[in-house]
This record gives C-alpha cells, structure tokens and sequence, in this order.
C-alpha cells in the first residue's frame, strides 16, 4: 500500500506521451499494490492506471499477465484492458523497472456484499475461465498446495507456535490435502486471489476484476473454490455466511455448471485455498518485524476458514462427507 | 504518504450522498498527506478529493483551512473549493474523525521548474495574499522563530549533533534571527509552505496551489522567502539557481510590488524560514526510528539554504549587506 518510486513530472510527461492516449493532465499516486507503485492517470482523453514493478522477477511473467487482459477484455470480460505503446509494446522499462499502462475502470470495492453482488461476482469468475480456455500463454501456479506444505515446513514450528500454538499442525494437515489433491479436473486461466478488495462493482453489477499477478493455469473449481474462502467468513474468519456462499457458486454455474468430481472435490479444494493463505500470511508475518509500519494479515484467519470446511464443507457444498 | 483508514464502500457511498455531487463510481485511496488519509473520488458528476483528518487536534482549525479555501477560490486563485454538504456543512464527522470533500483540480507537481514556471508561482502566490487580505479569519503561526528556536532548544544539543555535528549551533542563530526579526512587515494570510509538491501546474500555468494545513496569519514577504528557499535549490539544498529564485520574484512583484523595507528583510526573512524547516525536521528525525518505513527529511537540506543565505541573502535579493 505503497508508492515506492518517486516519477518526476517530466519523467511522467515523456512516458505518457509515448502512448496514443493525450496529453497528461493528473498523476496521482494511489495507494493500491504491495509490489507495485501505482499511479491513477488522467489525460484529456481519459483516465489509465500507470503501474511500476518494482521487483525485478515479474518482468518474465509480464508478457502472461497483460496478455491476458488484452485476451480477457476483448472477449467481454470485465477486466482492465492494456494500453499498448506507439510501438505497439505492453510494457516499458523507466530506468530498470518496468511500467504499464492499463484501462482505468470505475466502480468500488465492497467489504459486505449482498447475495446478488456475490451471484455476479461468481459468473464475472467462470465468464473469465470460459474466455481463458484459449489463451495460449502458460503460467504455473507458483502457490501450489506442494508449495504452501513447503513454505510452512520450511517457517519451522517454533516460528510458527509463536504466531500460534495452532499453526505447527498446518504441515502435516497440508501433507494430508496433498495426498487427496484432484489432479484431473478441468482446468483453464485462474485468478487465484479474487478477494472483494480485487473485484470493483458499480451498483450490484461487476465492472472490474483487477490484480491478475497470481494468475496461473490451475483448475477451475479450485478458483471457485478460492473466491468462496475470500468471500463468505466475516472479519477474521469467524462467520460462515452460507447466502454468499451459495449465490456465490450458483453465478458461477449459472455459466459453466460443475461436472459432478468438481463438485465432490470442492470441500478439499477449498480447504487447500485456505492453506494457501495460511502459508504466505505465515510466511510475511515471520518475514515482518512487528514494529513495522505494515499490516500483517493474521494466518489464522485463514486457518478458522479451513476449519470450517474441514468440519462443515460437505454440507456447504452439498456433497458426500468423503469430499 | 499513506491511507491510514480503511473506508467501506457502504460507508463512502451513504457519505458521498450527503453532498450533491452525484453519485459514487471510484474511490482511490492516494499516497499524498501526511497527517490525513486521502481518496480521489469519481462520481458521475466529476472528481473530488475526500481527506479524512486522522488527528483529533486538528478539528479547532478546519473552519480557518476549508474557509480560506471558499474564500480565495470566490476570488478566482487557483485553489480548489471547499464542497459543502446538502445542510451547508464544510466538514462532517465520519466516526470521530473530521472529514472534508474538496474540488479536484488538474495538473501535475513539477519537481525542476523552468523559469516561467517559478515567475507564474511567484504570481500565484502574491494573488493568494491579496484576497486573503480580507479573509476574516485568524489564525497563528505554529511555527514561527519563536517556536522554531524552542524545539531545537529542547531537541537538545546530544540529539541535533547526532544528526550532524553542525547543528547544536542551529539554537544560537536561531536566537540571533529571533533578535533581528521584523515585527512590522505587511500581513496577510499565508500559505507558508509552499513546496514545489504542493503547487499543480499544466504546461507553464499554475492550476492548482493545495495543501494549505501550515496557512496563518503572517508577514507576506516571509512567505515568499519560504517559497524562495523551497524552490530556488538543487537536491539537498546544494545548489542555488539564480534564474528561478528571481523569477519567483519577478513574478511576485508582477502582482503586488515589495516595499523597500520588505525587499530589505528579504534576507533574514529568508534564513528564518530555513530555521523553521531544520527545527521541524530535526524533530521528526529524532522523533522517528531510522527503521520505520517513512523517509524523513535531512534538516542539514535547509542548513546548507541557511548558510548560502547567510552568505548571500544580500546579493541575492539585491539588498545591502545588513538585510
């Protein structure tokens, strides 16, 4: 929640000007991004979000990630398009950090959807996987249930009891996941991170999904399974609220229904989403002295949401209890 | 540069329906204030900068800021109006914090000024004295010689020459310029700090002057000695640029001429505001820990501005040598 480079008027001046897109009129830092610095841009002729990469090995995966916006928006998905330079290049290099420039959308972020707001962000999830199946760029999850057991095991338990007494079990529980991990659904491009805080809605409509820097070739219930977690617990993961869960997954099949081992696999694989969340917020909490100036999200969080499916995702998902 | 409050979208819309803007469509949380949390806010209507004010002490004040703004926008300076509320209201409370909605104005802050630039923020800032000449509102310098001489007094000379071995001197001239100080120089409202990031500009014109959370009633001509000293140096306050720090007067004068006695004062004028900026950055040096992730601001920057006017100020604003 940054701006982490400086970009003089000038600097910003000649940049702008090597798209098709006006004269620069506004440049405002936003607080968006916690790898990025993000401008919000405004021309004569509209208005653009300038992002910076500011750490150097996204550069190889900027091709993926702006391909498949370009791929996406042109197949009516509401997604940011990217602006490609008077050469006809998605990205630049400003010193040794790239930049783009993509589509500024409107619309808001919200906290505490209503049931038709969730309905809609679930069909917003499988229209993107149906418009991704032929998107020829490959990518590979980097966050893999394997990865998450790896990163946990490698905190040690003695840094993760410290976090909480609950956490050391996460290594072995995700060994247990891993063995039961459905390896032959089908799968597409995933967002794999479709937070509330990444989706913008105008009204109850979805008019973006924004931050496609975990998108990745994955299975498609799995990121159905992602966006449930991230969507149905109140503040802290304390509350299932099984009107968005279900309106949730009925958008989404309201679009592309699930075959029936989709289904049945979706208690594991949502409990594998929250694994993936319990290791990377285990793993930056470890990694971030507390006097930091830097909200850490709580693992726990995630670890009360992989309880619940693990006591209670057979009958979210109205499914048999071997699920 | 930070939001330091998280805002609900249900809370943004029910707030922004109480003003007659239109109706929300974006809200960016951007990277500028330091002690407020600031959005860019969209409507269909237009945009709008919404500040929360994140200290309580700050509340007694808001009437004096947002009514300066109303007040010198009536008067066609280029300052962004205060947006009211449907009752009438420049400020509302949004829990126990203050909030204000203000105009959105164009332009980008220009780091390295060309010298028609530095001339039109001399204007800029000479109009802004003249019609605030008759703003009925009052309020104090925070920070003036006095008060700059007490806070080095008290950061102590153990702490200051923790800094740089040269500034436990910095109490002495203080008290030097305290003795020298004019007390009978024109006043008017005052901006006095008016920093190159607190000026918008599009193309040569000034579009925008912000930030007015230091204006008070002070000496006009000490308030262009702060935007002298804030504009006419090189990086770290090492280099004196001759062409801008006359234009900046030239420009002044085009508006509303100095006296001699003001022209005069020019160079005490100019080492006092100095003074005010070592002080308050020699404050928050020690009072910030060197790992917390906010740049602070080297005091020594405006120490070498201090100097250069000590040796110079006479020549440079073409005064004899007792100015």
């Amino acid at each position: 929640m940054a701006v982490y480079t400086h970009l003089p008027a000038d600097t910003l001046e000649r940049l702008i000007d090597v798209y098709d897109v006006g004269k620069l009129r506004s440049a405002k830092g936003i607080a968006e991004g916690v790898s990025n610095s993000n401008w919000l841009i405004e021309t004569d002729r509209g208005r653009f979000i300038l992002t910076m990469y500011e750490r150097r090995i996204e550069l190889d995966d900027l091709p993926y990630f702006l391909g498949l916006l370009d791929h996406l928006s042109e197949r009516a998905c509401p997604v940011p398009r990217t602006i490609h330079d008077r050469d006809g290049a998605a990205f630049r290099m400003v010193g040794d950090k790239a930049v783009a420039l993509i589509e500024f959308l409107p619309g808001v972020s919200i906290d505490t959807p209503t049931a038709t707001q969730a309905y809609n962000v679930g069909a917003a999830l499988a229209q993107m996987h149906l418009a991704a199946l032929d998107f020829p760029l490959r990518r590979a999850n980097g966050l893999d249930i394997a990865t998450s057991q790896g990163i946990l095991a490698s905190c040690g338990n003695t840094a993760l009891s410290g976090i909480d007494p609950a956490l050391p079990s996460m290594v072995d529980i995700a060994a247990r996941l891993q063995a039961r991990w459905p390896d032959d659904l089908p799968r597409s491009t995933c967002h794999t991170d479709l937070f509330p805080d990444n989706v913008l809605m105008l009204g109850e409509q979805v008019s973006g999904m924004i931050d496609f820097y975990f998108a990745c070739e994955d299975t498609m219930a799995y990121d159905l399974a992602v966006t449930h977690a991230a969507w149905s617990f109140g503040a802290g993961g304390h509350e299932f609220n099984s009107e968005i869960g279900s309106a949730l997954v009925n958008g989404y099949q309201s679009l592309r229904a699930l075959d029936a081992h989709e289904r049945q696999c979706l208690p594991v694989l949502a409990q594998g989403a929250c694994m993936r969340f319990i290791a990377s917020r285990a793993e930056d909490w470890i990694d971030t002295p507390d006097t930091a100036l830097v909200n850490r999200k709580d693992p726990m969080d995630f670890a009360r949401r992989l309880q619940f499916y693990t006591d209670h995702g057979a009958d979210v998902f109205g499914v048999g209890s071997d699920g």
